[in-house]
């Protein structure tokens, strides 16, 4: 029989999810500078299909469309989730809240680690709904891994966020948090403070 | 020259927007019987193209498609909006803040009397968040005519509602404190408390 692996050496894949489709976005360059900070013990993924998934509508729950599976499988593939979601109108942007309306029935969050993090420290009402959200979904959301990466300009992409000291070391805490919280949660809350 | 018609003569048009696509939605339903039970001073009619938005996109907003352009079309062509939405996951659902997202920039909402009624005394999250992002976008709010008409079950049509003395009578309070609003407003705010 193998031995069994420690829960340390273990690698953890994570998808992430930018709530926002603009193609120059700062929570998108966030991801993908977060993806290439990531240490060894951490895969980072990012899921760009959730645009295209059509208005959620109860009625479908049980024939959803291929986008919505594609994206339920992505989501049951993975070991968490970090998301960085922009503000739209005092609230979560309608499109990406769509996206979640589709799993909350199939229950891909239910226990599922997540984190989210923020290009701004100004959208705090999107922040709060998105966490509120995450919680009615029974996620297993890392609350110490949630935390504003206040950006200086809207126009840094993913390399000059990983050049800018500030920025880098602000992912790397994120980073380490949410390995940390899933090594707690594998080793049965051992780690948990 | 024409005699101006006195304000409390004018026909009010009121489009109405249900927060669900279920075909049995009781919020749809609940706006069919507002419309039955209008005064001749209010005209609704009920808008259901907003599940076919694509996703906002804020590279897109100049270049918006069709079916957005007919949403801003149908906003601009009346004199108030009454909106009656579900609760999905502690927040108002996705695909339907999503269409609210496409016309906060190009701003039929700014100033615009809305309302908006709930079928479910249990939907807090929901109307809060709306009347929020409503308030953001600048709309009026018209608060005198949100409510809540609480459905004693969600199997309601709009006939049965209309047969229903509670719900026809909740129905014709909102008509009338609407009605109010835009009467109030027209005169220049003579109306208000």
């Amino acid at each position: 029989m193998a031995e069994a692996i420690p829960i340390s050496d273990c690698r953890f894949r994570v998808l992430t999810l930018s709530g926002s489709l603009r193609s120059a976005s700062s929570n998108t360059a966030l991801l993908e500078a977060a993806a290439r900070l990531a240490p060894p013990a951490l895969s980072l993924r990012q899921y760009y299909g959730w645009g295209a998934l059509p208005a959620f509508n109860p009625d479908q729950e049980g024939q959803a469309p291929d986008s919505v599976l594609a994206f339920r499988d992505a989501l049951r593939s993975v070991d968490a989730v970090l998301i960085a979601s922009p503000e739209y109108a005092h609230g979560v942007p309608g499109a990406f809240k769509n996206a979640l309306d589709w799993v909350v029935g199939s229950g891909e969050f239910i226990h599922k680690p997540v984190a989210a993090i923020n290009a701004s420290g100004r959208a705090v009402h999107a922040q709060a709904s998105l966490l509120d959200t995450l919680t009615m979904m029974n996620a297993d959301v890392a609350l110490t891994a949630c935390a504003v990466i206040a950006l200086p300009t809207n126009r840094l992409d993913a390399a000059a966020m990983l050049a800018d000291a500030a920025i880098a070391d602000g992912l790397r805490r994120v980073l380490a948090a949410l390995h940390a919280h899933l090594l707690g949660k594998g080793s049965d809350g051992a780690g948990m403070a």
